[in-house]
């Protein structure tokens, strides 16, 4: 028997509607490419994202086309959020800080057919223009002043195109398991694979940030979004942002430090979403202004994923910014919620030493998404913060495959989608994340992890950044090897790290070796590119051969 | 296109699982219609609730039937909420405060197959039960010891049945639109017609009530559920307390102020929820008990429905609690989420007297209700907070029409269920409430609200209650009688009555009499029912005729 309630599709105009509708008035501020700061509306962004749905059905795109964007965050790429997965298409994010080799295959592979670029990347789209098969507009997000001079065919400016539309446009109504948005996973371990997200998986996702156990997104914040919109829908903030009528503060490109600092303290920004990278450059600015007191920011909380949380980086939030670290975990694939530590009430009664430990961990377990961690044979191991395995994930927010069926069916026999990492669930249901599947060092039968390893690392005062690759070896299949950037100025050596190192890890956990460098390699979203590091030190004895 | 997520459907059972999984030690506790206090966890209601699925199995229930339920709130109840629709049967809540007629009428209705009640309600069934038609089983809801000794085929002990089934189940997947449960509306206005949830519209609705800006249900907090779990689900806050893994705290029937007040400064309680009755009762105790300081209690939120919320509550949580209150809006036929009184961050500068008059507003839009206010001929009103009309909602949990299609259909051209109530909704979404649409005294042409009228009435510093109803006029068509109930030991005539309202009110709304009365007649849910006391005043002649 079917119940009797209103059978409505969960769809993602619905949100623009509910923010133009009850906060027409809230302020969406972004930082554009063009260098200003611009003002709008959560109205005015939905009159945007009307034009930008009669834009696109002048250019021709049909329900279920894709619409490429390489853009930073802005209210123009807001618009786009709602105008093209609001008229029935698909909203196809490309990361423009991949290898331009991987954004030409990717706008191909998704058949991506207009594409909208923020000025920025001019001179990458003149290159890549003559290798796209498909796009047959380029819309620059800019207006006559700024056009860039490139030569690239159907070139169009985004004032003109989308400022000559009417704002008046009737949302359609369709299957709310019908394609939204389409992202491509950052290519750390691979080429990149499309995950093509729902409006429904989207709407689902979208709710369950607003609780206070993950990101507590509300109308009573303002949110800086330093994550970006071209990569796994800044964490599905655009539309939790619309869902309940926040403030959003869109810094654009502009993510070295003193930008991001005025920036949160011009607009009294109160929650803000980064990795770490981005931190990092803000604590750069900070401490080369040692007359700055960022408490007068009044920042209340962080969200920090996409890469661990360092020990440095928790206590300098909390204590120099007087903010509430919120790490996550979770990936392209989970839409990327898959945990998030919030603390237990119950953990309020523990001493300072304990309480870090539980922190630094990635999070707990949240409703929508299931979790296990099994072994080489895919059996269930216990939860009890020692045993580690293969993390799979299960939920209406998770990916069931890829784009194009690439990689072919990839959940295992229960559903479960598994996402190449190695971790811990603790009894308390907080997961720690051992390391990559890929990155684990496999030493003597047993596993080591890299990312603790580079945590340990990095508590040294003159270390700046940390990788930690294995490195072949005849006996034990596998040793680590440390790789380190050091902060400027400053001086360490290699047995004065291992030292440090020593009072930190099991000794079988030491690195054979210690290099150091100017710069480790990133990826597009700011992780370690390990493949790349590996390949750099292929040639790199260690010394225990 | 579809997208390609996983294809999970949205299911009740999933909350009690997460609850188990990752919150398996916080408690439940609950003051048992036995008398003791009764302590299990989330992890205890979810081996209950796989017992009760055993149970139901083995008395035959099959998907679709219908439970129905007789109870407080207790954990026993909560492993019903989750037993009964997380194996596919369909939980009926039926409101025990309802007329005995009323209640045969709707267990007979819903055939119900199976009838669980609590031991304060065994008079009541034992006289109903030779009415009921397709009830097979009746189960007292507790120990061997206390089983009462009433004259009823097929009674059955819950620790008997419950106690002797495993607590290993398997909950079924099905479609997410399978009924969950049903709540007939609490006949104020008529016969109760059964509204049937579903899976999706529990799921969603939970979903939207973790948000801050509407319960903001978390973790962090310990609930107090006053609001009646055989009325509208309890408000939805027992699946959304699953959903995070909050402590409840569930008074049974002991809502007496004493009793609430000790349970609450017991148990550390810091969000609670009930309608204004219960209240009124709590603040009595207080009364009579000078030497409280209800601050003590760190009760930080009460949550306030079902009937408006008067200013002199308001400011008494506010001021001798330190609590915030946060109204609702919202019917049986909507789950009940409707609109919550959330400030804005404008609101923050506004003077005292300004705020006031907003947060006895009932609030303001929640994503997932369309609102529409419209005249007698379905035309939209505009949002200004003056033209008043009938309101109309729209959403994924509200719903299309009444269970065996009661009342017929019910929507509106639009896809709107009207509800009834006849409101103002202000530039910035908040709704007023005018009256309901039956109660609203037509003089002239033109509304007066009782509910404006009553609350200008209470806020006598004599009057302990006010009720007001239209009587017919010749010439008016309606005026309107206000019915008092004086405060014990105080003292008021009809014309200082009448001389504190005129300063409130305009003077055409002036009541043409005042009659006070010991008691007014409520409804099962603690509303004032007018239709009673229409009949009781239906000889009254006003002394203008
Ligand atoms: N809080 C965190 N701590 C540590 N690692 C994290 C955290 N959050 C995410 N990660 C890592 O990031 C991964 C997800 O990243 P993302 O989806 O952005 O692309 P990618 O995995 O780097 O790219 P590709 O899949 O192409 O290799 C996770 O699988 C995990 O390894
Ligand atoms: N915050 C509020 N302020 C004023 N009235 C409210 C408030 N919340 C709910 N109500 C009233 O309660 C009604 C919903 O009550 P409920 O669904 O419990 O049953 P009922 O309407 O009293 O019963 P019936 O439909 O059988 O007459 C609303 O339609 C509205 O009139
Ligand atoms: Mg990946
Ligand atoms: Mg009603």
């Amino acid at each position: 028997m079917l119940g009797l309630m209103q059978d409505r599709p969960l769809l993602i105009s619905s949100l623009i509607e509910h923010a133009a509708t009850f906060h027409p008035a809230t302020e969406i501020v972004s930082r554009l490419p063009e260098g200003h700061v611009h003002r709008t509306t959560w109205r005015g962004v939905r009159d945007t994202s009307k034009q930008v749905a009669n834009a696109l059905k002048g250019l021709g795109i049909q329900p279920g086309d894709r619409v490429g964007t390489l853009a930073w965050n802005s209210y123009r790429h807001l618009a786009l959020y709602f105008g093209v997965s609001g008229s029935g298409a698909v909203l196809h994010t490309v990361n423009p800080r991949l290898f331009p080799e991987q954004i030409d295959y990717i706008v191909n592979h998704a058949e991506d057919q207009v594409l909208f670029f923020d000025i920025t990347f001019a001179p990458l789209v003149e290159k890549i223009a003559p290798l796209l098969k498909t796009v047959k507009h380029f819309i620059a997000m800019t207006d006559r002043a700024h056009m860039p001079a490139i030569n690239v065919p159907n070139l169009l400016c985004w004032d003109e195109l989308i400022g000559a539309q009417s704002n008046q446009f009737t949302w359609p109504e369709f299957d709310e398991r019908t394609a939204s948005s389409l992202c491509y996973t950052s290519g750390t371990t691979g080429n990149p694979k499309g995950v093509l997200y729902s409006h429904r998986s989207t709407m689902l996702h979208t709710l369950m940030e607003l609780a206070p156990d993950t990101f507590g997104v509300s109308s009573e914040e303002t949110i800086m979004l330093i994550v970006p919109m071209f990569h796994a829908n800044a964490w599905g903030t655009p539309y939790a942002a619309a869902m309940v009528g926040t403030k959003l503060v869109l810094p654009g490109p502009h993510l070295d430090g003193a930008s991001v600092y005025a920036l949160m303290r011009d607009e009294r920004v109160t929650f803000s979403q980064g990795v770490p990278t981005v931190w990092m450059m803000l604590f750069g600015y900070v401490d080369a202004n040692p007359g700055l007191d960022p408490k007068e920011l009044g920042l209340k909380r962080v969200g920090i994923g996409g890469a661990a949380v360092s020990r440095a980086m928790l206590e300098r939030f909390e204590n120099q910014f007087g903010a509430e670290v919120v790490q996550g975990w979770g990936m392209t694939e989970t839409s990327p919620i898959g945990v998030i530590s919030k603390l237990l009430k119950k953990h309020a009664a523990l001493p300072e030493e304990e309480l870090v430990k539980i922190k630094l961990k990635q999070g707990r377990g949240v409703w929508g998404v299931d979790l296990k961690i099994v072994d080489e044979e895919g059996k269930s191991l216990p939860w009890d913060g020692v045993a580690y395995g293969h993390l799979h994930v299960r939920g209406p927010w998770i990916t069931s495959g890829y784009f194009k069926s690439e990689g072919g069916s990839v959940l295992d026999a229960e559903g479960y989608f598994p996402t190449g990492d190695v971790a811990t669930i603790d009894p308390d249901g907080f997961l720690q994340l051992v390391d990559r599947a890929k990155d684990v060092i496999k030493s003597g039968g047993e596993w080591i992890s890299s990312i603790d390893l580079e945590n340990a690392a990095m508590s040294h005062p003159a270390v700046a950044e940390a990788a930690v690759i294995g490195i072949a070896h005849p006996k034990w299949q596998e040793r680590p090897l440390l790789v380190v950037v050091k902060r400027p100025g400053q001086e360490v050596t290699r047995e004065q790290v291992l030292a440090h190192l020593e009072a930190r890890v099991a000794k079988w956990w030491l690195p054979d070796d210690v290099a150091f460098v100017a710069e480790l390699p990133h990826t597009a979203t700011g992780k370690i590119l390990k493949t790349k590091l590996r390949e750099q030190f292929k040639q790199h004895v260690l010394p225990t051969i």
